[in-house]
C-alpha cells in the first residue's frame, strides 16, 4: 500500500497538484516495479503513455460519471460539460484517476482533457496474430459492440494533450478501497463537515422575495419537515445572469433582518451565484485585470490560480458570511459543450499565462477554494457543479441539471472513486411515487438536498406525500451521528463515506458489475429503487445482512426485493448509532441515541465522533461503545439504550 | 461570388485536399477583405483563428449534424463519432466548413479535430463595458442558456489542434446556396449515380443464407415492389467483425451462381463490409507492414493514405466486382467515443506517417476512395458511415444506427450544407403507421433505403401494409428522372440534391429557423411527418405553391396540415417530369413521362438528363422541354402527356 510518483519530462506548470492541499500520505520517489513496463513518448500531440493490463482487470473511476460504470475496453475522454449525456468522460467532474482489480490506481497529475484507452490490441507483428477467433459471425445486432479482445498485446494508453512532461502517482493496494483511500490522502484527505451540514437542505423558488422565503421557512417548521439549511437561488442578487452578488434592492429591501431571521429559526443560510462577474458588480472594476479575454453571459471570468482574483472575490463575498451566510452554491463552473455555448473557449487566455482548457480543469476547485477563503475557519458544506483532480478536502458536494433518477443512482455509486461528493439533488417529480423514490435516494446519499429552485411551494405538498417525506427526512437525521463518523474516516483515513460495493467487496465478481447499489459508509448497502418499479434484485456480499428498518435477516446472495421503501442492509455484527431524529442541529444538540445491535455484536464496537466546535480549527474526540458499555461523558451523545434487530 | 485560399504559416502535411480530387472552380490568391479582420496565432494548442462575425448572422453546415440546424451561439467540436447523441458537433460525418446569411462561407482545411466557437464576446478593456442590461433576473429555468449578447466585440473562434498552420477556403456568395455550390465544385463536384442507383434499396437480414436471400428477391418482385439493390450484410463473409472479405461457404456455398441470380433478376448487388482486416482475410499479411500500431476488433487498420494499402485492398475487392457486385456498404469507419470504445486511437501512430485523429477525419473519405478503384470506371450510388472533407464528389451516401425519426430528418436538412448525401434509412418500426411515415421521409432522400439486417421478413409484411409502401415506392421511381436532373446539377454545378429552405431563401426570416423541412431538388418543398404526429404547421417561401399529389394550391406562408400523407409542395410554375413507375431501371428502361404543370407554366423549361453509359466516362445530354414543345429524340424518355396541376 504505497504512492509512488513517476516524472517524465518536464511537467506542465499549471498542474492540479501545484494548487491542492499538502498530501496526508507519504509519497515514494522510488520507482514501482510496473514503472519498467510503462512506455512513454512525446510528439506535437502530447504525451502518450502506454502499459500492459491485464485483459481481465476491470477499471473504474474518472471522476463523476453519470452514464458509465465499470470502463474496461472503452475510452474515456476527461473533459469537464454541463450536459454529460453519453459514456464519454464527459462529466460535470471529471478526474483523471482510476483504479483497477489488478491492484493498482493511477493518477495523471494534468490539467488537460486525457484520454484514456482502457484496454486496446496492439498490431501483431507478421506470423504472430492470435487467429483464435476464426469461423465467427456476428449475428445480432447487440453483439456487433459487445465484442472484446483480450491477449498479451492488451494495453492501456493515455494522451495527454499538449503537455511534454507528466507527473503520475501509482498507487498500490490490496483493495479498491485502500487505493482509493490513497488518493484521497494524496489531496489532502476528506473534507469534515459540521454536523449541521450532513441534515437536510432546501433551496427556495429562484422569483421568491424576503417575505416569501421567510413564509417558506415558517411552512418548513410548522410541518415539522427536517431543515437544516435553507438555500436562495439566483432572484437574491440585484443581476443575473452574470452575477451582481448584490443583494436585489426589491426583492430584498431588509436583507440583513431577512438573514437574520432565517438563522433565528435554526436554518443555516446558502446562497447560489457563479464566478461570471456582471458590470454592476461591485468587484467588477478590480478584477478586469484579472480576468480572462472572453466574457460570459456578459461577465468576466475571474482568474482564481491569481491571488489578486480570488483575494477580490472573497473579500466581497465575506460580507456576506459576515452578515449570516454559512454556505454558497457555485453553479455554472462545469463548462459545456452542448447547453448553448456559454463558458469561456478552451484557447482563452488568462493572466497568469493558464489557457482555457487548463482552468476548465480547475476551475470548480478554484472557486471552492476562494469561497473556502471567504468563509474563513467556519466549516461548512456547500455545493459545486465542478471539481476536479485532488479535490477530496473540499466541502463541496456535486449536483447537477440531468435529472433522470438512474443516472443519479449512477454518480453516487461513482463519486467515491475519484475523491468526490454527489448528491441525486430533488427537483419537480412526475407524481408522489417518483417524489418518495428520489427522496429516498437523496435521504442516502452524502447531501439530502431538495432543489425546488421553480416550485413555488414544497413538492410533497404539491402531491400530498407530506407525511410519508417527512419521515424519510427524519430517516437522515436518525443517521446524522453515523454520518459525522463516516466523514470523520473520510477526513482522517480518506475513506469514501459512500462508495460502490467493489471498492470493498472486489474479490467477489458481482461486485465488479454491482452499479445501482452503493455502501452508506461501512455497514450499510443501499439499493434504491426508482419510480414506477416495485421491485428490483439485490445482491448482498457473502455473510449475514440485515434489513435496516426491521431487523430480517439476509444471506449474501441475490435476492428479489419487492418494496414501497428503500431497501437498506446493515452488515451483521454492526452496532449502529441510530439517533432520535431532531429538526435541526444546534451547536448545543445533544442527540438520544439508540444502539441497534443488528445480528450477533458481542465484539462490535460503535464510534461516534465529536468535534470541539464548528471551524476548521476544531479538534476531534472518538468515543467508542459497545452492548454492554456505552455510557458517554459526551455533551453531543446520550445512549437510552440498545435494541437488539435480528 | 468568389473562392479564396487563406494560407496561415505552414500547414500540415496531412490535410483533406491533399487527398482530394482537382477543384473544379476557379481558387482565387488574392486576399479577400476580410482577411484583414482575421487574427492568427500559434501556441503548442495548435493554431487559433478570430474574427469578427455579425452577432445577428446565422450560421450552418459542419457536417453531419443529427442534433443542431442554426450553429450562432454555440460551440460545435468537429469530431467524428458513430454514436452521435447531443449537439456539441460530434458527427459521423463532420465537416470544418460552416456557411452564413453574412455572404461568406469559410472551409479549414484539415484534419485535425477543430473547434468552432461560433460567436463568443471579448472582455472589454477598463471603461468600455456596455452595462446594456443591468437589473436582469434570469427567472425561468429555460431563460437561463437562452441569453445571447451581442455587441461588437463579437468575434467567431476557431481552434485547430497541434497544428502551426493552415489553408482557410473563404468563400463569397449572394446566397448559402451560392457558396455551398462553390464549396461542392471546390470538392471537385458533387457525384454522378447511375439512375438505378436512384431507385429503391433493400438489404437483406444479416443471417441469411444463399437460399434465404434468393428467397427474399422473389418475394420482392412477386409482390412487385420496387426495387434497384439488393443488400447483403455481414453474412456473405466467413468472419465478421473483423472482416475476412471471402464468402463464407456454408452460407453461401455458390456464391458466383448467386451472384448472377440476382443480377438476372434485375437487382444491383450491394455487400456489406469494413475496413478492419481479419487475420483470415487472404490480403492480411500483405496488408500488415501498412497498417497501424493498433488493431480494431482484433483486424489491421490499412493506412489508405498508402497507395500501396489502396492497391492490396481493391485488388481484392475487384474480384468481388468482377463477380458481378456494383456497391458496398462501407461501416465502422467512423470512430466512436461511446459505443463501446472500438476504433483506433486518436493517438495510433499509422505507417505513413499520420496519427489516428487525423484518419479518423480521413477514413471513410479513403475508404469511399479505396473502393471506388475497386469498381473501377463503374459509377454506383454505394454507402458509407464516414465521410469528412470535400468529399461531395464520392457516390456514398452516409446512413446511422442511431434511429430518431425526426433526428432522421434533421440529417436530411443539414446534409447538404457540406457536401453529404444521407439516407434516413428505414429499419424496423414501431407498428404501419412509423413505418409509412419513415418510408415516406427516404423515399423524399437522397437514397431510398431500407436496412432490414435484422428482420427476416419485410416489415411491411410484418406490418399488413404492403399496399402503402409499394405506392410509396412506386412515388420514388415515378421522380427518377428529377432525381437525376437533381444529380446532374449536383455534379456539374455543385447545386446540392437535396437542402436546407435557407439556402434558397436566406432572405425569409422563418427560412433561417426551417429546420424540419427542405428542398428536394430546386422544384420542391418537403416537409415529413413523424409518428404519431397527424399534422403539423409548414411554412412556404413566398410565392405560390401547389400540392405535389392533388394540386392544391398554397400561397407562401405557414399552413397547418393534417395529412397521413407526406407534404409535399411544387414551386408555382414548374414544369415537373414525372415518370410511370418502373420496378427497377434497366440499362435500356425508357421512361413514360407525365409533364405537370404547376401553376403558369407557360414559360417554364422542364430539363431531363441522359447519360451515354452507366461508367464514370459517360457523357451527358440535356433536353429542355416546355409544355408546348416535348418531344425527345431521347430513348431514355419518352413524353406521354402534360397534366394541369392547378
Amino acid at each position: 500500500m504505497s504512492v509512488y510518483k513517476i516524472r517524465y519530462g518536464t511537467p506542465e506548470e499549471v498542474v492540479p497538484s501545484r494548487f491542492a492541499p499538502a498530501p496526508a500520505c507519504d509519497i515514494l520517489t522510488e520507482q514501482p516495479a510496473a514503472a519498467a513496463d510503462m512506455r512513454f513518448s512525446t510528439s506535437p500531440r502530447g504525451v502518450k503513455i502506454t502499459m500492459p493490463i491485464d485483459p481481465a482487470a476491470c477499471i473504474y473511476g474518472f471522476g463523476l460519471q453519470l452514464k458509465g460504470f465499470q470502463h474496461r475496453g472503452t475510452k474515456k475522454h476527461i473533459r469537464p460539460n454541463a450536459d454529460p449525456v453519453s459514456n464519454s468522460g464527459d462529466t460535470h467532474a471529471p478526474v483523471p484517476f482510476f483504479v483497477t482489480t489488478a491492484g493498482f490506481g493511477l493518477y495523471v497529475d494534468t490539467a488537460r482533457y486525457a484520454t484514456f484507452y482502457c484496454g486496446k490490441e496492439l498490431r501483431p507483428e507478421k506470423g504472430q496474430e492470435d487467429g483464435t477467433d476464426a469461423n465467427r459471425l456476428v449475428s445480432a445486432f447487440e453483439d456487433i459492440y459487445a465484442i472484446r479482445e483480450g491477449s498479451d498485446r492488451t494495453i492501456l494508453t493515455i494522451e495527454i494533450p499538449i503537455a511534454q512532461g507528466v507527473d503520475l502517482y501509482y498507487i498500490t493496494g490490496e483493495t479498491i478501497l485502500s487505493i482509493v483511500s490513497q488518493y484521497n490522502l494524496l489531496s489532502g484527505g476528506g473534507c469534515m463537515p459540521p454536523m449541521w451540514g450532513l441534515g437536510c437542505f432546501y433551496r427556495c423558488d429562484m422569483k421568491f422575495n424576503e417575505e416569501q422565503v421567510l413564509a417558506m421557512a415558517h411552512r418548513i417548521r410548522e410541518l415539522c419537515i427536517p431543515c437544516d439549511i435553507l438555500g436562495l437561488e439566483p432572484g437574491w442578487q440585484s443581476h443575473t445572469y452574470s452575477c451582481s452578488y448584490v443583494w436585489d434592492e426589491g426583492r430584498f429591501a431588509n436583507a440583513a433582518s431577512t438573514v437574520k431571521e432565517i438563522c433565528d429559526a435554526g436554518f443555516h443560510l446558502n446562497l447560489w451565484e457563479h464566478a461570471f462577474t456582471h458590470p454592476t458588480a461591485p468587484i467588477y472594476d478590480a478584477l478586469i485585470p484579472y480576468s480572462g479575454d472572453y466574457l460570459v453571459w456578459n461577465g468576466l471570468v475571474p482568474d482564481f490560480t491569481l491571488p489578486e482574483a480570488r483575494k477580490i472575490f472573497a473579500d466581497h463575498q465575506r460580507t456576506l458570511v459576515e452578515m449570516g451566510v454559512s454556505g454558497f452554491k457555485l453553479d455554472e463552473c462545469d463548462g459545456s459543450d452542448f447547453t448553448g455555448g456559454w463558458t469561456f473557449p478552451n484557447c482563452a487566455l488568462f493572466p497568469s499565462g493558464m489557457d482555457g482548457e487548463q482552468y476548465h480543469s480547475l476551475f470548480g476547485t478554484l472557486y471552492a477554494q476562494t469561497i473556502s477563503e471567504a468563509l474563513g475557519n467556519r466549516r461548512t458544506l456547500s455545493e459545486v457543479r465542478n471539481l476536479g483532480s485532488l479535490a477530496a478536502s473540499y466541502p463541496f458536494v456535486l449536483y447537477s441539471d440531468l435529472y433522470g433518477h438512474k443516472d443519479f443512482i449512477t454518480g453516487v455509486v461513482n463519486a467515491g472513486f475519484s475523491g468526490l461528493l454527489w448528491s441525486p439533488e430533488v427537483r419537480h417529480a412526475e407524481n408522489a411515487e417518483d417524489l418518495i423514490r428520489r427522496v429516498q435516494s437523496v435521504v442516502f446519499s452524502p447531501q439530502a438536498l431538495v432543489n425546488a429552485f421553480y416550485l413555488s411551494e414544497m413538492p410533497w405538498e404539491m402531491h400530498g406525500c407530506t407525511d410519508e417525506i417527512r419521515e424519510l427526512f427524519r430517516v437522515r437525521m436518525s443517521l446524522i451521528p453515523y454520518l459525522f463518523t463516516m466523514f470523520y474516516d473520510y477526513h482522517t483515513q480518506g475513506k469514501p463515506p459512500v462508495r460502490a460495493l467493489v471498492c470493498d467487496y472486489e474479490k467477489e465478481a458481482e461486485a465488479r458489475e454491482c452499479k445501482d447499489e452503493y455502501l452508506f459508509g461501512d455497514a450499510m448497502v443501499v439499493a434504491p429503487l426508482t419510480a414506477p418499479e416495485k421491485e428490483r434484485d439485490v445482491w448482498l456480499p457473502q455473510g449475514e445482512w440485515f434489513d435496516f428498518f426491521t431487523g430480517k435477516r439476509y444471506e449474501g446472495g441475490k435476492h428479489h426485493i419487492v418494496t414501497d421503501g428503500i431497501p437498506v442492509f446493515v452488515k451483521g455484527g454492526t452496532l449502529l448509532p441510530v439517533a432520535a431524529p431532531v429538526e435541526y442541529v444546534k451547536p448545543d444538540t445533544c442527540f438520544a441515541i439508540t444502539l441497534r445491535a443488528y445480528g450477533d455484536c458481542k465484539n462490535a464496537v460503535c464510534r461516534l465522533v465529536e468535534d470541539s466546535d464548528e471551524t476548521t480549527d476544531a479538534t476531534y474526540r472518538v468515543i467508542e461503545l459497545t452492548e454492554q458499555a456505552h455510557e458517554t461523558s459526551s455533551a453531543r451523545y446520550r445512549v437510552i439504550g440498545v435494541e437488539e434487530m435480528k
